[in-house]
């Protein structure tokens, strides 16, 4: 149970802070900075989120507080079904309890916003489309993905997988913020969407659906093309990524 | 007695360039750009110091520079009561110190506004009220101290302890500066409200009190939870972080 | 084959990321903030795509996903001239890729000025003239590629080297960014010059001739002057970075 | 001598890519944007510019590129004096290299405006007077070289030293921008002031002499109170940074 327990506040922290973060500055600034800067302080904002919380929980769960990405790690043989069901649920709840403790913090001083909800048409910035938005959260998901499968493929990087592993969500919210406000995660995208009603509900299959593919896909193209056993022979593949230390 | 005077140069230095960027920075644009930018500007600045601080004097000390880690370290059985009484000291000796050579470099340039000291109500940049303050602080600092208590027990990653605790403390202060300037360590917080005054004294309490809360509980759930021990069978956690090399 | 494949990905990840994020931000932000900031955000966006690939498909085929990086690396005999060749098609080939699906994704969205295509004289920010241009990517490959080629030759720093070439990225845009766009790297700058059109097709040769030009005196001054021996015995200069694992 | 090159390319980098970011943002900007994000662009390009040397050239000469960090490896007892005399001359003919260059590059395009030179009084953003700018100098430079022997001085942490000592870098322009430019570096302050002219080079004596003042500070306190040996019972203090590989 504790593994469950670190995903859920892996979640909490990634969903409180990255969103957050979005949600705090917007009201901050009044909303009339919606430039460059607020792109990349978002962007770090999630990126050290994954940081932060691979260096506390990592060594328990893996940190993975995303589905998409326990849905890579189980293709990869990494993860048991019934794991992968207890991981996705904790995602989830955890997402909740951060979306629900920002409402409680902010709600009487900063006008909620979308509660950093994901969309496209009107919802997005610059208003991307629909195929626009599923195309884009498939590719960046599976870059994200692929990044994560290889720094924790080898023990020569693995130690550097939180750090390596947030700069990379970093990085995929530059270019994605101003399109979909970046997913890459159903569980990030499932509680806020919630909160903000309307549209975002409606439209939340989007950013559920195209990380499940873009991972899936990260997942078969690793393991068929770039996975490579280590020299002791045995297979490490993910290993301090994704074997839980403690059942 | 070294790892005191390392505690207390290491405090100053989180005290004069954290909230010395803060006030230089206020002071160079003419208070006008209260935008993203100063948030991360400013949080990087805390960050940093972590990092400058940790590599110059976390081995004679650990690093702590703030009461509610060594009450976490003190907690987990890694410093005695006579040494965090030591180390608390010392901080808050930094923290005025750092706040006194701020005062002594800008007074007759920048105009001091706050010291950099945290605050609630009409000292929020948002109007964060005190219920608020207390949650955000609590929260902030158990995320803080977790992150510190993950990283830095095990071999594997303790030598990156230094980065990954000043991203963590960066991605904290990308959320919490609009909201209470944020603290996660009352002897960062003292010396600010002492030189600031008037209201920055009647409120610092709540950022004395708060992180020792947020702290204590990480502790408590690390210690618990999710502390493994190492192959070698020798209890570590936090060993690198916490254990003083030098008497 | 598949170090081939991993250089594809890789250049595109580079391509669409980098010159993506460029293209969105500047689409998103109405092209009105075009100061500090756009070049930070931009910046980062290069690096850190370097950081994501580099440790996804590194250890595959080094991640070069430049053809002045293998230029260097097949000088100092770390590359075979065959696959020099399929090197830098697969590097070309990616380019096409990442500013065709950034072509796909925003163009009904945001207008495409540029696609992030490098330039001198009116298409430089600063009007810097053809002989700068020439001056400034010659030393910026320069320095580019003496910090791979010293950070890939010590087993003690090769893990740390998708990090430090991605830092290094960020660097040179910084200060390449007003200048000449930053190129450093032919293929970066062949297909958003190709989708441009125009004069940026016209300049091209430049961010060609220059990045080689400049990795090749970075190869020659390293090889003859910098390059150690590890205490092994084994010449190990580059060969994290240089040989690939997979054939 | 292969040493002394590798001092006076990295020097170069540090003084082309630090002073050129100042230079070129500021022109590209029109001077209108003097606000956080110009420091923090800037800040990034002087701490990236070490990240980028420490790797290319650190393992021939240690990556000094300051005469103030060769006064504390020399007091430290890792530097003979003849190597003193010398990396400091390699260092000075760098920084008029990498401000020739700039002048090269921008001259026809950008108003060159104080080449980065240091300053105080008139000089400084915030008219900082002169008695502050010695202790503001001081201190930075006594953080900045704590850190550097800190990080140096174990196994454990020194492959990581050019990150460090980079990010620290990066920390103490984000205060010491707006006061006086930042130097703690006498060989980055020589070369600006010269091309600067007029009161730059009244004032450039502070610039060289704060800075050796705050490194043997550093030195002594870091040798007398928090150097530790490591278990091997070999001195290691600084010796990665410190003691060339290269004859």
């Amino acid at each position: 149970m504790k593994k469950y327990l670190a995903e859920f506040i892996g979640t909490f922290v990634l969903v409180f802070l990255g969103t957050g973060t979005a949600v705090v500055l917007g009201g901050y600034t009044g909303g009339t900075d919606t430039g460059y800067l607020g792109v990349l302080a978002i962007a770090l904002a999630f990126g050290l989120s994954i940081v932060a919380a691979a260096y506390a929980i990592g060594h328990v769960s893996g940190c993975h507080v995303n589905p998409a990405v326990s849905l890579a790690v189980w293709m990869s043989g990494n993860l048991t079904t019934k794991e992968l069901g207890g991981y996705v649920g904790a995602q989830v709840a955890g997402s909740f309890a951060g979306s629900s403790f920002l409402a409680f913090i902010v709600s009487s001083s900063v006008t909620l916003e979308g509660f950093g909800a994901n969309g496209y048409g009107e919802m997005s910035a610059v208003g991307l489309d629909l195929s626009g938005a599923l195309a884009v959260e498939i590719v960046l998901t599976f870059i994200f993905v692929l990044a994560i499968l290889g720094v924790t493929s080898s023990k020569a990087t693995s130690h550097m997988g939180g750090l390596v592993i947030g700069l990379t969500l970093t990085l995929v919210h530059l270019i994605g913020i101003p399109l979909t406000g970046t997913s890459v995660n159903p569980a990030r995208s499932l509680a806020p969407a919630i909160f903000a009603g309307g549209d975002a509900i409606v439209q939340v299959w989007v950013f559920i659906v195209a990380p499940l593919i873009g991972a899936a896909l990260a997942a078969v193209v690793f393991k068929s093309l770039f996975y490579v056993k280590e020299e002791t022979g045995i297979e490490v593949a993910g290993a301090s990524q994704n074997t839980p230390n403690v059942k």
